[in-house]
């Protein structure tokens, strides 16, 4: 079952810039930056209410950011909703046919285990399923 | 200031077929439809926790809808920001350097007094200030 909006992925160039004005604009400062190796990305977040905004910095040319960045401008990314139980959520959108990027849960940033869908049957959304790991 | 994340608006262009795929997302079903003539749009809303999903079609080709769709596919197109005193926050983000993209502010969907802030100032991500109307 989806929860909630967890949060909303933005890609952006540089995260020291972006987050110096995601700073100036929310009031706020990052409440953990965290670097995701196997996602070749530096992440930072922001909690707003509930849900969070999480900045997005490649750190290697095969990061899946890099890759937008070469195709797109700077901006929004993914929104990734909170799921009770991922595999049940994988298996529930699987059959409705959406299409799935991982067939099993990944370590995501954040110490979530995270399943994204593809844009493509998902109205041009990246989505990513997430579900907090105790 | 600041309160929390209100909505994320997604541009799409068919809002029948689009609600369908949604409801098969979320499980749920939209709280409203509305039609905002001001903005040539009709809207969906999905509440899924404090925040909402806001699906926009466009109801007349001068609408900023219709504009975005004619360049980029669907997708996610504006993230939303309730706040407090919204007169207050447009006078803070204009003196720190965002461009809004309305003066004053304006009647929006939900019953919402709104103001954009223009991409380029912020990451690339369309913002909207909203401010429910008491």
């Amino acid at each position: 079952m989806i929860l909630r909006l967890e949060h909303i992925g933005i890609a952006v160039q540089d995260l020291s810039n972006s987050n110096a004005l995601f700073e100036k604009l929310l009031g706020i400062t990052p409440y953990k930056e965290e670097e995701v190796p196997s996602e070749h990305v530096r992440t930072s977040f922001f909690q707003t209410g509930e849900s969070k905004i999480e900045l997005l910095e490649a750190t290697h040319p095969d990061s899946a950011i890099a890759k937008y960045l070469e195709k797109k401008p700077e901006g929004l990314h993914h929104i990734a909703f909170e799921v009770d139980d991922i595999h049940a959520e994988m298996e529930r959108l699987r059959a409705e046919g959406f299409q799935l990027l991982n067939a099993e849960p990944k370590k995501g940033a954040d110490n979530k285990w995270v399943c994204f869908v593809h844009p493509k049957s998902a109205n041009g959304v990246l989505l990513e399923l997430c579900q907090s790991n105790p």
